[in-house]
């Protein structure tokens, strides 16, 4: 039998013996999208489906395929969609996605759930297509669906944020292409990460609005919001750690595992 | 700088330059489905990844990242939406998500752009996503996007099949999980093959109708419709020779490449 | 009281009657496409509609209104949009008629529906409204409806193609206003047939791939994608007897009849 | 060549011609509706068909298929979803239809287009059809589209209905299965009509507003909601001519013909 | 405990000890909408919400918020999309807002819903909405919604139109921005109507047909149908009393308080 | 001539000549949801209408009607859709909202607009809103609408809130139906405040993850996530200061007034 926590290296036989023994699914909501000019596109569809398979590996979960197309990229924490590569859904595209995907799974058996956002833009579209994939399911007369939803970097510990960031921690929406997916990427990928071409005009310093269409200069030019140097794949394996630990944790408390 | 046909693995700089040079697109779309008990449900997802990033290298092409959840699987060609595992979209919302890539590359500048099917019942979806795709990008103003579709089984030699089926060609529909798909898989992810456990219930003896709902025994217990005995890595090359071979000539063709 | 087998011509006490007696209703799927010089617009809309009407006298059966505009014409099975007078729906719109009128007629009590495509292009987009309807009807609390889908032509004896194509059949794609059709249409509609207009510029010979936007000279100038010439009524006879006895011996055999 | 004004009726070069010559093209949008015990489920699709037929005849255009499901009957105009046979549309799919036919015509070369509604209900969504319709055509370049709405029965002289309803008019709302409607199925159709079970339950006495949930009684038990005695082909005529006469009067003057 | 017929004004308690009551819940369907150069455009939410204000105020029931967008105005009852400050909503999304409030009702207990249409635009996308908003409430296991629906100004005595015109009504659609609404408006807010600007351009004269685009002269140039002269603010009251008075009536009668 | 803010006080000839000068437009985007049982359920319209009342004053703006329903209230953010009271939108629905009205005040001249989100779950869907909007008006042949977007409560000073917060502020997310919105509250509307039944059972302890369906105890019983103990006028005053004045700038700075 083929040993994997990722769906689609299964059978069906196979992916429905774990179902049938209670395994929670994780599906890892990830992006196409710019980050910076050392990191390369798909870094929101490796870091959520990295940080899935350490997990479901730790509480006897499975992860279903990423959805590697996001909600639209935002100027202010992800750039924008200008920058080429980024590749994005429609909001009520990337909800039916997600509806559908849940739907599926419901209709299969899975009764555990947990959407794990890889990608700042997803968050609200990933709520509404849970929403929606919850009441289908219940017009389908299925009511007894657990799910979580959740940033996989709202998991981290005080300490590791203060020794990631010894001056003070910008906040998540500037981070994108920054220390933190930066360090991730080098240790999950590193033959992608061109560390050396980081650039250096961040951090972005940007208002308290949107504003369309995007002025000239809202955003900095290489894509990057904050400051990538200083990233290393130790920092990288910190943040997995408190990311793996403190998951299945909330994982395992929640659905009593 | 890093050297991939993978969009994924690419910086936004490295693509925009890829595409500035006039490299065509090639989009898998694939489907998480049963594929009887000795495949994996991500088969759709690997083999038409593995020709898109065949035929990218060979015609200086970039592969999107696949999407992996297709439109329903029908019984009569797939086993149906009742085999655990399955887990599809919508027609709606398949199409919506094809649209919407198309219009993302569009606005990148991507003006060659190829739509591989790599599961069956992707066909139709996959036009009409392809038709809204170009409809917006014209009202944008863009209209000299230039697009081919297919399945990427089309395109084999009449003597392949003959080699391949001395008994005659049973025809693309019952192949679902048999000597094709499995032979392809044994070339290109051996480690997911459990060839002992081909199912030798088939083939699948189908009339000319749909049937809703499905009736019991409709379909064969395993999933596969026709027969996955005598596949090897050997045929599944043979296989993949003819695809990249004749795609590519088609592109090349069609691109002017 | 009227004796008709069509739903529009009966009021609505004497519909209400039929469906009490477990008639099964069969829904024409129709379209307003190109045929050629030799045939009206209407060829998509008067074949299946006369299939359906002498099979639901054979059985028993109701014919609904049939849809008269269709999928969107494809330049390899149909020519594709660019001819004058072919006017079609987007996918959606064509799924969610047939989802509406699948639900109207399960409100009503209707329990066994036979879907019947008379346009190649229909094909995918009415397994969509199918489903949708169907899944409307089980949350509506109607879970016991019986149904059928299927093209027209299909069902014809292999002794019959040989007769009717004594050099091999070419196919059923490249059928479109070619032999098959124009001779159901002598038979049902000769007033409507220009015989000496047929074209010789077919047959088609088209790539294994679609193409957008269609190339100059990919589809014959006629619309025609075989030959139309030897077309009689005669043969027309011949199909009609086969599809009217072959379905009706489906239909009868499925919903126990 | 085929003589008709029936775009169904005409093969693809015989359209082209009339629309280069100018041809209005009349859309009729009908319905599958109870009428009364004495009327048929598709009084809506033959009365706009054949005032459209005649109009049509007189002005030199065309008559589109007739869209034959319309949008949901409303208790006060129509009885209400309730009766059997009645089978309807979503207002968006209705409008939706509208929209695409819409959409194809004037890809085609229609510049002079005609919905007649011959159901009630059908003309709002008809309206809403028509903005969306005109809206794509203008983002797809053609802004020049000339369109004309109405429901047919407004076309008719004061002096008729003061003939017709020598002690009052009752109004269009409730003249459903009535006297105009029945007396025209017995010029157009009178082998449909069967005078003799027309009900003598009427006429409905509505309040000024909806009533969800429909009460009992609220609707009268036959279906129809005036009165249907008096009946006759010759004031089928009479309204016939009213409105072919002041139909085309408005179609020539708004059009210029 | 604050005392107010407006949901808004309620806590959450509050909100939830009236429903458990029984109270019955208005929605008034407002517009933005040009009426004229002597009334606002808001004439359209300020009519309905003081109505429902006083009915519910009569009958003890709730008003919740107004929806301030309305269908499209369309020319002959609203003078159109052209006059500056229309700004309308498409039918879907004005539909989708009915039912998803509807729903959002029905979810915390509300059994009693009524709809005050005071646009006439949007009296049949209101009408889908109620549709669509009880039939997902059945999915949800809510079968016992009771609800009306209704335009407020049919609610009026026969005797009140012969006094406010002797010279005999012109009808529902001709009165907007007339003496109607300017009575009313010059009731409920004085100090926004600048009775000098009435026009004297109307009344309009249209024919049975919408005519798109809409031609110029087609409508009046001041966006006034009727004639708004002679308005008063007694004349409102007049036309206030019997609103509330036969509105409350029918609220009374229909759901049994 | 009346004067107002308020595009609904005015009407068309009057809204012509301030989009004629290029008033900017404000769009308030409120909610129906609860805000405990201190506060009224109309808080998220109330206080975006009054901050754009007074920053359209100072910048000579216009302020359109606002959406009265939001997006789904989240547990998290606003205590979840269970509350009594809460009436909320699907996304798609108030993106097709936002996107309408958008259009519709472009087609009318208007070239400056400001959304101003009154509601945090309207943050996302206001940005999906807003990009459909500028699509269709881009696609309609305007392309230089200037559009703003933001919550308000993001513009106040550090100072200001240190001196609501002596002790830290909790986040915005928490401050639903707190400190912030029950000052403000007491400025604007202070008859719909009862301080007294402010609660004590906060703050709410969030885990970083949604939960569906929510737990029991997840949110405070009180609905009130933080502490509106300590509410005043005053301090309300103080917040709206700083809002008007910092958006005004804003919205100076970036159209040029």
């Amino acid at each position: 039998m083929v040993d994997s926590v990722f769906m689609s290296e299964l059978s069906w036989p196979e992916f429905e013996a774990k179902i049938a023994a209670g395994a929670p699914v994780f599906l890892p909501l990830g992006a196409t999208e710019q980050h910076g000019p050392h990191l390369p596109l798909g870094v929101d569809v490796a870091l959520p489906t990295g940080v899935c398979e350490r997990v479901a590996r730790a509480v006897g979960g499975l992860v279903a395929p990423t959805i590697p197309y996001g909600y639209k990229s935002m100027p202010r924490s992800g750039g924008g969609e200008l920058f080429p590569g980024t590749v994005s859904l429609d909001a009520n595209t990337f909800s039916l996605v997600v509806r559908d995907v849940i739907r599926g799974l419901g209709h299969h058996g899975v009764r555990r759930i947990v959407l794990v956002v890889g990608h700042f833009e997803n968050a609200w579209p990933s709520v509404e297509g849970l929403d929606l994939g919850l009441r289908e399911l219940r017009r389908d007369g299925i009511a007894d669906m657990q799910a979580m939803r959740f940033e996989y970097w709202d998991f981290v510990r005080r300490e590791t944020l203060d020794r990631l960031f010894p001056d003070g921690f910008p906040g998540t929406e500037l981070e994108h292409a920054s220390l933190l997916e930066t360090s991730l990427m080098m240790l999950l990928r590193p033959e992608l990460v061109e560390i050396d071409k980081a650039p250096t005009d961040g951090p972005a310093n940007f208002p308290t609005y949107d504003r369309f269409p995007v002025p000239e200069g809202f955003v900095p030019a290489s894509g990057v919001l904050a400051v990538a140097q200083g990233s290393t794949a130790e920092k990288g394996q910190w943040l997995m750690d408190d990311h793996v630990a403190l998951i299945s944790a909330a994982v395992r408390k929640e659905f009593g595992l």
